[in-house]
């Protein structure tokens, strides 16, 4: 009988699920459904999983990757305020007793460095740290071709560090964390701030903002976009080369929706990097690159959490 | 016959070693000279470990802690500007090259994690992290009762992250890092600079000061020399606040000529980390404490690197 790895990837706005026979990475099935709809999220993900199943077939394992701060030993989630009734939620326990499988939960960012590192452009780097920049700034790090969790699962937290000391207010609560400098939202509370000001844009007209939209008017030659693009390129590049000197990885992968804006983001970002390492030997056979499995990215970072399992022989 | 390890740390005022036979960590000779003197000081060391030996038996291994950055899989000293000549030095091949015994080296606050992890403050702890503060700011960082090296050998600067943007001048060329806010030189600059305004303090005519003197006027109440202490210890917390979110280690070692400060230096430490911690699971079951190996650390991390080493059977 055909056994198969069942994985999922949770957001705020979209469950994603997916079917992989044990021995593929292509997938058999494959299915996209709104977080937010009838029934609560636990539920939804759980009809999803349940539809998701080929007749007949077995399950070996469900893994799943979720965002917020988690306890992936355990598979609680302690707080994924995006997800309405995800705080402390023992989701392993509710999809095991459901499905009576071997199941596994991680981190969405930590999953993200995972799949990366197996299925994408980290292949072949035993050193790599995924920092992904949208709503928020989260981060995944493999050590030695390890998934960095650290003592209680919470590590590789890489959009929590200080960038400027009281600085903005950060998601967390702290203040001039990276998150608050660099993330989608901050790029745009800097925009607004600067408009407020009296500053010239063609953004002006265009308020309230979203992040997409600075990044279209940074490449459309607005000058304002392109100067809060590049602050927020500039102390995120800042930020790399200190987890250069604290990681030294051969890779630095940036995911999430603002990297998608392309040289606007990326040239300031390389610049920064470069004149703030303390040595050439931190670049040195260094890559710093885009994400290269988009969307699917936490699908696959599940995939391979799922292909690490300890899993009863059948 | 016996057989020994010997083990050196290399620094830029003393060079230690010591002999331990391969089943014990209490060693059978010790001895420790001054850097500078008759000849260079790799010879001086060569000569040292010579001495070391005790007639008739044999080394098993060889291990060196040194500063610097250093590549401790080819065992190169790229730079240790306090010991004249270790400049792009093979001290791995000198020293093997002497001797015919396997050798390893490793960068001295890596050893010295590696020390505290193994005979110190950090057994049983399989994640820390340990931050020695003296004329410079060095790291070391265990994961999963595994050192961390990174790509090259150069990760684990820990002292080399950027908390103040265009803050002072650091050792390494950059500007901001946390050693030139809160390492001994800096605490120094920055009461020089108080005292250059006409703040009063007891230290206004002790000038030029040190670190100590600073440590001292503090302990006997002089407020310049508190608030000095606090500063670096507030920045200080800020940044380990951001590892805790980085590596969640269940362990913080501070080592390192500051950190002997006391209650003056570690009350606005803690003060620090709990306040800047984005959330209090990164406190539970979390350690602070100040390293327990003192001088011998370089040494037991030596030790320690000797006893990991996949030596050839007899």
């Amino acid at each position: 009988m055909v056994s198969n790895f069942i994985v999922a990837d949770v957001g705020g706005t979209h469950i994603r699920a997916a079917c992989f026979p044990t021995d593929s990475h292509i997938p058999s099935n494959l299915k996209r459904i709104t977080t937010k709809g009838p029934g609560t999220p636990h539920e939804r993900l759980i009809n999803l999983i349940a539809s998701i199943v080929p007749k007949g077939e077995e399950i070996a394992a469900i893994t799943i990757a979720s965002p917020g701060p988690l306890d992936p030993f355990e598979g609680i989630i302690f707080d994924a305020p995006n997800i309405p009734g995800w705080k402390d939620l023992p989701l392993k326990k509710l999809i095991q007793d459901q499905f009576k499988v071997p199941v596994a939960i991680g981190n969405d960012a930590n999953l993200a460095a995972l799949g990366e590192w197996r299925f994408g452009v980290g292949v072949g780097h035993r050193h790599l740290i995924y920092i992904t920049v949208s709503t928020g700034i989260g981060g995944g790090v493999i050590i030695d071709n390890q998934m960095l969790l650290g003592a209680h699962g919470l590590a590789a937290e890489l959009g929590h560090i200080t960038v400027i000391p009281d600085g903005p207010l950060c998601g967390c609560g702290m203040r001039g964390h990276l998150e608050a400098v660099s993330s989608g939202p901050a790029i745009v509370r800097w925009i607004e701030q600067e408009l407020d000001k009296g500053m010239f844009s063609s953004l002006t007209t265009k308020r309230p903002l979203e992040a997409i939209d600075v990044a279209n008017a940074a490449r459309k030659g607005d000058e304002l976009a392109q100067a809060a693009l590049a602050r927020a390129a500039t102390h995120l590049g800042i930020a790399i080369a200190g987890y250069l000197h604290v990681f030294n990885p051969s890779l630095v992968i940036i995911g999430g929706g603002v990297s998608q804006s392309g040289d606007i983001f990326f040239n300031p970002l390389r610049k920064a990097v470069s004149e703030h390492v303390l040595s050439s030997k931190y670049l040195e056979g260094l890559t710093l690159t885009p994400s290269t499995l988009g969307d699917e990215v936490g699908l696959m970072g599940a995939l391979a959490l799922a292909q690490t399992l300890d899993l009863p022989t059948p």
